[in-house]
């Protein structure tokens, strides 16, 4: 199953033409979901080949300008491109006030759910045949949501010679899916490890951004296999967190570190730093397999 | 003194990363005026290279989306960099409530001025020493202004000569810049033409967008050295203008020609067409002296 992240903008604060600010997309089995949408998400979707009426959701974390502002000609885009498609908005409710008083004389021809986060605890936001969705708070200057993807427990994988050898039945192959034994006509019991394979390791990515170092959304993304998480300043800056709100590069790694994730991605550069190079060796000296984000990449998990 | 054109975005309704929506940036004689500020305007003044700062005025040509989305993000961003200097915003009285709604919480450091448009004639909205603006309406679906940039009558030069040979006084050279003769203290009068050299030609540049074709916008923009002029369709798509408000290329062309312009640039090229040559190529054949702009275009008048 496609489970791939694009990354759309790995810039804080201010954009540049080599770094937009804040907007992942996520495409889990052709279902797409954008999180944050910053000025210019539309054109970045261009740019990297991403049918972007086939976004449903979006996902804010915040409502710094930095990570919401592209909402807006997302939005007109898809009216003047004729959309029909319900759209799901998650985030602060001080955006749909926003986002009225923009297009106050303008009628879309499709509706928008506002929906509302949930600052002061996690929360499962969407839960689909086979993911969910849950925000949880950060610790940043304003309200901040994360959000973890999670694909639910894959079915355990019934061998083909299974069906051949016993011709179970419909309802005997669900169980045998969800990990049962099979009982045959004779009262013979066949464990499940003899006519199916293990589920494939279920898939999920989690964004935490912005945020300080923020230990209470470990147990939340614990073991997950691509986490991105801001890292807006080296060590040099570590007295600048506290004022600003973000994490250094070894904030993130440490998290990492702590939630056991597979893989981590920095981003949310701080623009004073001409490359990204000694932030991300300095989240390596604590969590190896640490990447930093460039505008455009795409992670497979 | 320069006066420059930079394009900084070409392309209509739908932004993509060859073709961002409308932003004009002109310098005269560094003095930086911006006019529409669509989605991804300070990416774009950053790509080419233009210290934003510096801006003071931004006019906005009217409230369709792909003409001033980008003013959010350009004032944010000239918030977090220190911005103390006043900003004044012409635009339709609209924009007002749609940036304080996005801003409700913001506060910035420096004021911004709002100045409404006059819809129904031309008027002078920026009366500076060596420049004026003024403003017209052009017809769309919506409220639309046009602007119209031309530096103020130059100075008759006084030959070096001049003042070696009659040695006048303050008050002399000042009228004879005005192009007055001079009289000296025998009574004996010099004509202007025989002491200086006329003034350079005053430089100007037009602004026509969003616009279907428009006779009235003729003789106010006689004459213009550089005039913008939008262009959405080729010749087969005629029968979209009305409904769309729009012009073809050879609309564009026909204005530049009555109004004596001498140069015609034309843009807002719908997404329809994969090249602007049969634009470029519609519009020569009633004034030859057209262009097709592309996004970073530069024009030196």
């Amino acid at each position: 199953m496609t489970f791939s992240l694009t990354i759309l903008g790995t810039g804080s604060a201010v954009p540049t033409p080599q770094r937009h600010n804040s907007a992942h997309l996520l495409n889990v089995n052709e279902r797409i979901f954008l999180i944050d949408s910053a000025e210019g998400v539309q054109i970045q979707l261009k740019r990297y080949g991403i049918k972007f009426q086939r976004i449903n959701h979006i996902f804010i974390s915040h409502l710094h300008a930095d990570h919401y502002l592209g909402i807006f000609g997302l939005l007109s885009t898809f009216n003047l491109l004729g959309r029909k498609k319900e759209l799901i908005i998650y985030s602060h409710p001080d955006l749909e006030a926003k986002i009225k008083a923009v297009f106050d004389k303008e009628v879309f021809a499709f509706n928008i759910i506002f929906r509302e986060l949930n600052f002061k605890e996690p929360e499962i936001i969407l839960d689909y045949k086979n993911i969910t969705v849950t925000s949880f708070p950060l610790k940043h200057r304003i309200k901040v949501c994360g959000f973890l993807f999670r694909e639910k427990p894959n079915n355990f994988r019934i061998k083909k010679s299974t069906i051949e050898k016993y011709k179970p039945s419909v309802l005997q192959i669900l169980e045998i899916k969800k990990g049962n034994d099979l009982t045959l006509g004779s009262g013979k019991v066949i464990p499940n490890s003899k006519i199916a394979l293990p589920p494939e390791k279920s898939k999920s990515y989690a964004y935490c951004s912005d945020t300080e170092y923020y230990e209470k959304i470990i147990p939340i993304i614990k073991d997950v296999d691509l986490l991105y998480h801001e890292a807006t300043f080296e060590e040099q800056h570590r007295h600048l967190i506290k004022k600003t709100g973000h994490s250094t590069a070894a904030d993130a790694a440490l998290i990492a570190k702590k939630a056991n994730a597979e893989k981590l991605v920095i981003g949310h550069f701080s623009m004073r730093y001409k490359s990204p190079s000694t932030l991300v060796n300095q989240a390596k000296e604590i969590f190896e397999n640490t990447f930093s984000a460039n505008d455009g990449d795409r992670y497979f998990v």
